[in-house]
């Protein structure tokens, strides 16, 4: 494998699991308050067409790194959306 | 222009400005403690390595997108190691 493929898969591999720390830590306080919805929002619209952009490439990898990405995206998204629907942002 | 590749200019456009509303809510609050400094880190170190990888691979629209969102990126990490050095996160 080349150098250049190796470093994009570390880097598709750390923006993907780079969220799982901000869900943890959603778990464990249940606050939201400093987290922006809009940059969540915008963020999960962007990597859900990053998915649509592998799907019509057949980039197996984009698919698959975005896909999960979203996922935890979705997650941080539930919890700040019920906290703003219970009014504590 | 293809579709395609319409759809991943929008899709970069969408996750690097996502950080602005960030951005702005924590220089409007002056607040960081829901915001975990290792998903940023995390982030950040992945989004360094996507600029490397398009240096690598001599691709302009993935250097021009991810030096904009690490930019992005380290304003919102100075604001919340400034808060982490001050003691309250």
């Amino acid at each position: 494998m080349q150098l250049v493929t190796v470093i994009g898969l570390v880097a598709a591999f750390c923006t993907t699991v780079s969220y799982i720390p901000q869900i943890r830590k959603i778990w464990a306080t249940g606050e939201t308050h400093d987290i922006s919805l809009k940059m969540f929002l915008i963020l999960a619209a962007g990597i859900a067409l990053w998915v649509l952009y592998g799907v019509l490439r057949g980039d197996a990898v984009i698919i698959l790194a975005n896909s999960v990405s979203l996922a935890f995206l979705a997650a941080i998204l539930f919890f700040k959306l019920r906290n703003v629907a219970r009014g504590r942002g």
